[in-house]
């Protein structure tokens, strides 16, 4: 049983739950119409569907050997992410002058979503390219974009993302890894990196790494940290003083090389600042929301792959008097749950790509800022629920399957494995309900927060929970499109 | 880090929250004491801590290599289980007049959380042998009694349950195993089963298959079932016509070799006849509803080893102004769950233990058939919370670790791995839910089962939910015993 992208759900849930529709009308995206976005989420499923679910469990197995500073990515990845690449998925949502194609991320966010059903391992290393491109875009010098922006969007090129140290974890101010100045306008870095996912592989002949580190003269803790750019390989073709220096054993996403990385073993890795010195939080904020909103996705993605594995498996499976096993209570209890687990997350996940598009492309100046604030309030909660029922609805999947779901042949156990990283990377769901309670919700009266979740069609403006897909409040939707999704 | 018994908390919850101490006062044990009691829980911890706990991580890599019809168990693994039988421990609860040591099953209750806290690879075979010598005891003739009980509770050999076939999993009444009349009162097995739980190995010299068959004239489902004992090495030495197909790679519990058997490649296993032709299910009862209890034992055994390490990790693990991590309220709030969920679980279990010795040695039939009703209400309930919460547990021990609990050296990951199967075997917990609603659970009236939750000191009789160590409930504790505690 493979991944079959649902196409119907997901562009119903982007249309009538998010509001794309509503957006699309008034012209938020100019003139794009929804017939594009139609065959776009049509061609992104095949692509998930036929291309890249299919090595989700040949990458689970082969992982990444490393070897001499080297990583082999699993038989048919190199392929599968180049066809990937050259058909324009990388640049979906990316900047049109710099070569991207420039569709709403919420558009995106629904491609990222089967990017990860088809294999979270796959997955994950666009979205930290696509994050990179976003803090380059924002921050980055005119040269600097000029060298590494187009590549980094075509995909010809991947990007990562290098806050964590041994001793800084979530504690990113703890980080220690140095940065000097060269005297020449670049700077030369020294230091470890932890946990840096596709940190080294052979998908790409270049990487550019995006990497915090500290200034001689920085303050303590977040106010000191600046960001850098470091290629892997420098313009003139000669390798910079980086390399990885080994390969983590995991629980899950086998095939996503996670790795420690070294730099300075000659004096140090040549890096170009990203932004101002001392201000890299800011820079990597703007990467960390992005990945923050994708990683949600990997949990929506997750989820999807495993009902739709138990779903197969409760049709087909047959015991006792009623036939299928789908025909028992317990069974449709477990897999209503899924399913619905599931759609509430993606409706979420969506409409936080709504929020940050408006907060892109509102007419207005006070437009663009609710529509932001929007964005950073429900990004903390679409990345911590969807992660949290991830992990559920795959362990519902091993469950579904009974016996079955133990033997790792089956599949439904890989899912489980790789949902557990979802609620732990990019800011730990812990650290997402801080930045939710901490940072978002305004404590001083007002139902800012009350309004935005009414918006999402979670909780009425009474503070009742109600269903993502309440059909009343959908009333654009048509008989039809109903008629195909319930 | 590795697991140290919590010897006092397992003799507190034992003696007040599942009531031992008021069973020892009323001479439900004869002449037993407490100090024995502690004595041997202090015993078995040392073990469970010192020569288990050690070969889980081994277990775990190592796995259970299958070549030629052979398994070979990890290393250090065949040393320690010949030392445990030697000591005593698999007989623990067995009848002292075939060698057993005629101990309380709720005391052996809480030596099985040691076993499966240290590992539960390892745990899970004795608890087989375990039901299998129950089942023996109460169903078998005394000539198999006296050629196998010896050394089944002694541990020289080692016992299996065979239920599950390809389309039998859930549904036992659709086995096809057959058995045909031999003539001389023996039977000749054939057929294949799936999912058999250390149905090859080499930890003993023989291994005594406990099977389920169908004789020719049976009648359909579970009433036409029979019971046979199918040793793999008969009493003249000859190797009986059985054999391990081949051993399932799973998620977790790899140390446990998971068996396709095969009956009969030369004309049928050699079976004796346990009970009655066609009674066969009554006689796998006893044995699935110990092995019932016992893997509920085995998700507190889990919690209790994901809480331990945990806990570790947040007192080590230093991040931010605060410290070590265990000093933020996130990490406070996973920590108590996980020890609140544990301490609930252990209690439910053991309580389950005391109402099995009551069935077994209270002094009148009425009191006897009360305890026995109360063991089969508690049963399922043991089971099922006790593992959900098991896996629970486990998943918020890896949450506690960040990035670090997502790496297998670790160790959080396995404890993750591993508490997943026991949702699943002896009866999936919806089975558990089946089994307690639709057999235990009286519908017309009457305050039985609240009479008997009220018991566990879980619900009080207006069916408030109260915790399982309130200290009003528990009022012979000593002032020292609750300091300990708390």
């Amino acid at each position: 049983m493979t991944y079959r992208a649902p196409v119907a759900d997901i562009a119903f849930t982007l249309k009538h739950a998010a509001g794309l529709k509503a957006a699309l009308a008034e012209g938020l995206y100019g003139d794009l119409d929804e017939e594009t976005v139609d065959s776009v989420i049509a061609e992104a499923g095949r692509y998930a569907t036929e291309v890249i679910a299919p090595l989700n469990q040949v990458g689970d197995k082969f992982g990444t050997p490393f070897k001499d500073g080297h990583v082999t990515t699993p038989p048919g990845w190199k392929e599968a992410y180049t066809d990937w690449a050259a058909a324009g998925w990388n640049g979906l949502a990316s900047p049109s002058d710099w070569g991207g194609q420039g569709l709403p991320q919420a558009l995106n966010a629904a491609c990222i979503e089967m990017w990860n059903s088809a294999s979270m391992a796959f997955g994950i290393g666009p979205v930290l390219t696509m994050a990179a491109i976003d803090a380059l875009h924002a921050y980055g010098s005119e040269a600097l974009k000029k060298q590494y922006l187009g590549k980094l969007i075509s995909g010809e090129w991947m990007g990562t993302m290098q806050l964590t140290e041994p001793q800084a974890g979530s504690d990113v101010g703890a980080l220690r890894s140095k940065a000097e100045r060269a005297g020449d306008g670049t700077y030369r870095v020294t230091g470890s990196k932890i946990f840096i996912t596709y940190g080294e592989h052979d998908l790409t002949d270049n990487i550019i790494h995006f990497v915090l580190a500290r200034l001689p003269d920085a303050l303590p803790g977040t106010k000191g940290i600046s960001l850098f750019l470091i290629p892997k390989i420098m313009p003139d073709g000669s390798r910079n003083d980086v390399r990885a220096h080994s390969v983590e054993h995991k629980l899950g996403i086998h095939a996503s090389p996670t790795c420690t990385m070294v730099y300075g073993d000659h004096g140090g890795a040549k890096g170009f600042l990203i932004g101002e010195e001392n201000k890299g939080m800011a820079c990597m904020f703007t990467m960390m929301n992005r990945a923050r909103l994708a990683v949600g996705l990997q949990g929506v993605g997750i989820a999807e792959r495993a009902t739709q594995q138990a779903l197969a498996y409760a049709r087909e499976r047959k015991q006792g008097a009623a036939g299928a096993i789908i025909a028992y209570p317990d069974v449709k209890r477990m897999l209503l749950t899924m399913r619905g687990l599931t759609g509430a997350a993606r409706a979420i996940c969506y409409a936080t790509g709504i929020a940050i598009d408006r907060s892109l492309r509102a007419k207005t100046d006070a437009a663009r800022k609710a529509a932001h604030e929007r964005a950073s309030l429900l990004t903390p909660v679409a990345k911590a629920f969807s992660t949290d029922i991830g992990i559920e609805v795959a362990s519902l999947g091993v469950q579904v399957h009974g016996g079955m779901g133990y033997i790792e042949e089956t599949g439904a156990a890989q899912h489980f494995r790789d949902a557990r990283i979802a609620t732990i990377y990019e800011g730990t769901n812990g650290i997402q309900a801080l930045d939710l309670v901490a940072r978002k919700v305004p404590l001083e009266g007002g139902d800012y927060t009350m309004d935005h979740m009414a918006l999402v069609y979670l909780m009425d403006k009474e503070g009742r929970f109600v269903a993502p897909f309440n059909i009343k409040r959908a009333p654009e939707a048509s008989a039809e499109e109903l008629r195909r999704y319930f």
